[in-house]
């Protein structure tokens, strides 16, 4: 159809004052939005890692510079993705981070709709309380504060403490759900038990739970059991590795009285590769963090290549291509929200290679 | 402990290379972020409320000066919060806005994991076809889009037609979990049927499901019914305010093969307040946005008192207080986001007042 | 291998003798027990059915004999399966019968651990109370009176009342699981409303439930909604086949709530044949009881053939193949003990022809 | 009201002539059913004891008398609870007993649909084999044959082995739900393994499951763990008492990928009572069976005292009050049919003192 320049004009000009009106009117024109629905997902975090050996030393120099004092605040370094702007994140959903506590410090109770877990690198005679229950916490062991638990962190021993911490402040605080809550009081209870109520309902082994504390009667949205031994863990993969005869083992942490992931915005497993193998290539909606426990290799994710050493982190943005080669035997632990993408009916996951 | 001032001057200036080196590490110190864990939800989103008279009249001029063209857009204005930093969204996990379709006009068919909505409004002979299913659109019906189901509008009739929609795509942007597809072909397939197939499943009345479509086979995390009737539910309102005595009646619509909500994403529901009649106040987590059908009154949101007549369209952020009160008999038609909230476990609502 | 006769005579009197011993320590040789397992189910009900005609004939008679009183009694005329030994029992799992009670009759108040079900024949101002809730029948409605619910009937009207009760007395009473209480009061509470109050939170249409009644807060293992409309369902089966074009149509009445069958014991249908056509030929595990509601045909179950008529009541045993023909259009309701076989994981069934 | 001698005789005639119409047309009249809905649960079932010694010596001169062949049967010594009438079954819907294999015996694979299990007594080398998974049975260890497993015993030892069978064939016969198979083949395959698959899925702890085998993609309606060792339940056991300083402790044995009982119709439990100790009085719906594995005392049921040592198997019937003393420490699992009644919406249970 044909217009006279005039009209053309007249149209452009009320476009445009059609747009102004809009933004008047708090509205926005939907067919202006481009880059709203892509064909794929589009992350702004992007693959990266943090070194163990460099946030070992800034560890150490916060340990000499930051005192641990009454708040919110834990001494943290936090990773901060370099895709997401200078926001405290690691991934789109999760942030991450080493803790350092020094000997003989301690961190006070508070708590927060945010669920976290701790995976513990280093330190010795260290403990964490979760909802008044001391857990001590050894190399490899996975300890959960899920949301709204109180928890506070002692470490009694005399060496520093140091371990892996991933919390879903970044999802949370998207979906405008923070709370937060200090302890009951400024001290910490530094008690100590052989073992936590939380582990002692739940020994023995695979399928006993208390008589007392079936599936039907667990009132939380949560695992009851929050502390996962690293000895348990490597049994786990040891025994699959020797009777499957394959180059990988990996398990996924449950909550032992219903099967399903251990916290409801967060998924637990490990992997153990053989030396010199690799995982599939693999991609899946929803961010993926990792931490190396023991050994070397690399992660590939999408064009990246990634070396990898004992303590270092590194994130697998949602979409990415994903794959594990290790060098000599390497243990991965790795937190993904695919619980959330799950829960909302859009998980998607493919093997590509 | 004293520290001579050289020493002071030493340690700051420790302090401020520490954070240089944080920031070169791509680390963060957790401690000096303020604001992360706030005592109760701070949403960025402010209450607000959308004329219908305003938008309609924008509306109408959209009719005139943009076409239905091919793409991801529709002729859509969206609710822009003013909080929001001038994104095209009503709350943080939901936008929502009005949808145009002049008579004769149609919108191609697409599909995208945001999962969406339509709540009719005025128009004659309109239809959707979701996955292949025509459905007739009315005033007041409700018509369901879920995740990664095709979807197509057509206007057959004479006059222009308008209808909320509500899309969960600032969450699922958010999660990086956009996909997004083209419908099969540029041609709308314009098929009409008296009812669909989704319906005729579960005519006749409440509790009544095809044999051959029983709960625990149904494949899809979202309802198999796409539309709910404007006269089924004003039925139901009438029924509950008939035999309760009360102020007010409220029904929440479900997929009748599960009872959950309708998608995994959103809640739905429907409220009738007879004249000069008001709600509790309550606070819940999570956002809500309310269309109003029928009737006039107010929207009571934190400070914020906003009146609302039929068409308006308002939203509560996350942990506001919020009170309808009616002048005539109101019907407001809501959507929330507190599916979400409770799949991951953080779900609050208290009653205020 | 060779025996003396001496020694055989030996072993057989040593094993008269053991066999005397098991008997005196209460203990029996597995080895002896002939027909535990067999290959596949051996039902000891057999296929069977009872005339409308000749219940009627003989309910009439009943009403003139025998007095409505106090107890545990109904004037109700039970299926007694030959192959049951003359318990008072359709199949292996359900009672079935005819009630019979008089214009201005009652029969009072109680509950039992029993699940019981009434699908209404004929009758006018026929009432049961659930739990306090006045529910009027109509012909064709499905009411339900859970296990434990008090349940109370009374016909207000002038003409004789008749309906179908299925009942799991078989069922429980071999689990050991009957309790039986009266209720509260001698007199029977002859409430009546326009619409029960069951029916009034569920009213409107599918999918739609009181937003005070979600799923996650049914607080019972059964539907909430006792009464199931004829109306509803004949308007179901109606657009099943108006829009499929096939030969029969078939719901099943589900929890609103929850979309599972409508009591934990018994799963209810409704199915609706063509002039002159059958469904397919299948068998299942469990017994299944149908009556008919209207029209005509037979029903072929192992090698037997029974002719059927409105109200005539039949039973398929346990594996038995089964196959429904009409004559003329043929509305047939059934009651089956499947959701138990699911329950407990042992459920089977197969097309067969 | 007066009536005429006369019309008291004809009105005898009457119902009489009534009652026998109705038997020729196969009904009963259930006003005359007495006995049919008791208060409270009448088991035929009674309290009974079976002594480890008196079954000990009979199954050993079972094991001369009696060869193991090819067919259902089994070397059992089936409990034969004397209110039973004579039937194999030590409760109203389960058979109990015991199973003897002598060394270098085996006894051929079979399945059904009734579901089993073995408590392991005594024996060295002893195999059962589920689905072709081979599983070394050890004193107190749990061994699961699901309903439909195929399953094969072996004793490669050189001792005869003995454990306790339940199995739910009085239930699944009232239900008209047997179907039975022979295995494969005639011979058993005495293959051996360190560990079963099964458990290796498994091994580590508990929260630990294969990444392959997560809660939402297990196949069937019982837990893939076959096996639970008595050196997990006695840890289970000591970690319970140590920590509560109580006089008991209880675990029961649970799906580990959903946290629900091992099978659909029964439910394991083990009981470990200090020295001097008691449980509660209870009582509960449905029947339970005990077996002793260490230790003694007596067992309270209804009116009863039955003295208890190793390998004595008892049953507690429908509602019977219930109480264990120990007199040194005692050790005692359970099965019981309460996921029956949970399941069909029946259970009840009360601490009676």
């Amino acid at each position: 159809m044909l217009s006279s320049p005039n009209k053309v004009s007249e149209q452009v000009m009320d476009i445009d004052q059609f747009y102004n009106d809009l933004t008047r009117a708090d509205l926005k024109p939907l067919w202006a939005q481009t880059g709203m629905l892509t064909d794929e997902p589009r992350d702004r975090a992007i693959p990266f890692r943090w070194r163990a050996t460099e946030m070992a030393r800034l560890g150490e120099r916060s340990r000499h510079l930051v005192p641990i004092d009454r708040g919110g605040d834990r001494r943290v370094l936090l990773c901060a993705n370099p895709g997401l702007g200078g926001a405290p994140a690691a991934t789109s959903t999760m942030a991450a981070g080493v803790q350092y506590l020094g000997g003989g410090e301690s961190a006070p109770a508070h708590r927060h709709t945010p669920a976290a877990l701790r995976f513990m690198l280093t330190g010795e005679d260290v403990w964490t309380r979760v909802d008044g229950d001391p857990i001590m916490m050894k190399r490899g062991d996975l300890v959960l504060t899920p949301s709204w638990t109180f928890h506070e962190h002692y470490n009694l021993g005399k060496v520093p403490a140091a371990w892996v911490d991933v919390i879903d402040v970044p999802l949370i605080t998207h979906l405008a759900g923070i709370f937060y809550e200090d302890g009951p009081s400024d001290d910490v209870d530094t008690q100590t038990k052989p073992a936590s109520w939380s582990e002692i309902q739940f020994a023995g082994g695979p399928g006993l739970v208390p008589t007392s504390s079936s599936a039907a009667s667990t009132p939380t949205p949560y695992s009851p059991l929050f502390v996962y031994r690293w000895s348990d863990t490597t049994a786990a993969l040891d025994a699959q590795l020797a009777a499957k005869g394959t180059e990988q083992a990996a398990i996924r942490y449950v909550d032992p009285t219903r099967g399903c992931d251990v916290m409801p915005t967060m998924r637990c497993e490990a992997l153990r590769l053989r030396p010199a193998s690799a995982t599939r290539t693999d991609r899946q909606t929803g961010s993926r963090i990792g931490a190396v426990l023991n050994g070397s290799g690399v992660v590939v994710v999408g064009s990246d290549t990634f070396g990898l050493s004992a303590g270092d982190i590194y994130v697998v943005p949602s979409w990415a291509t994903h794959r594990l080669e290790s060098a000599d035997q390497m243990d991965v632990f790795t937190t993904s929200d695919a619980p959330v993408f799950e829960a909302l009916g859009v998980f998607r996951r493919v093997i590509v290679a």
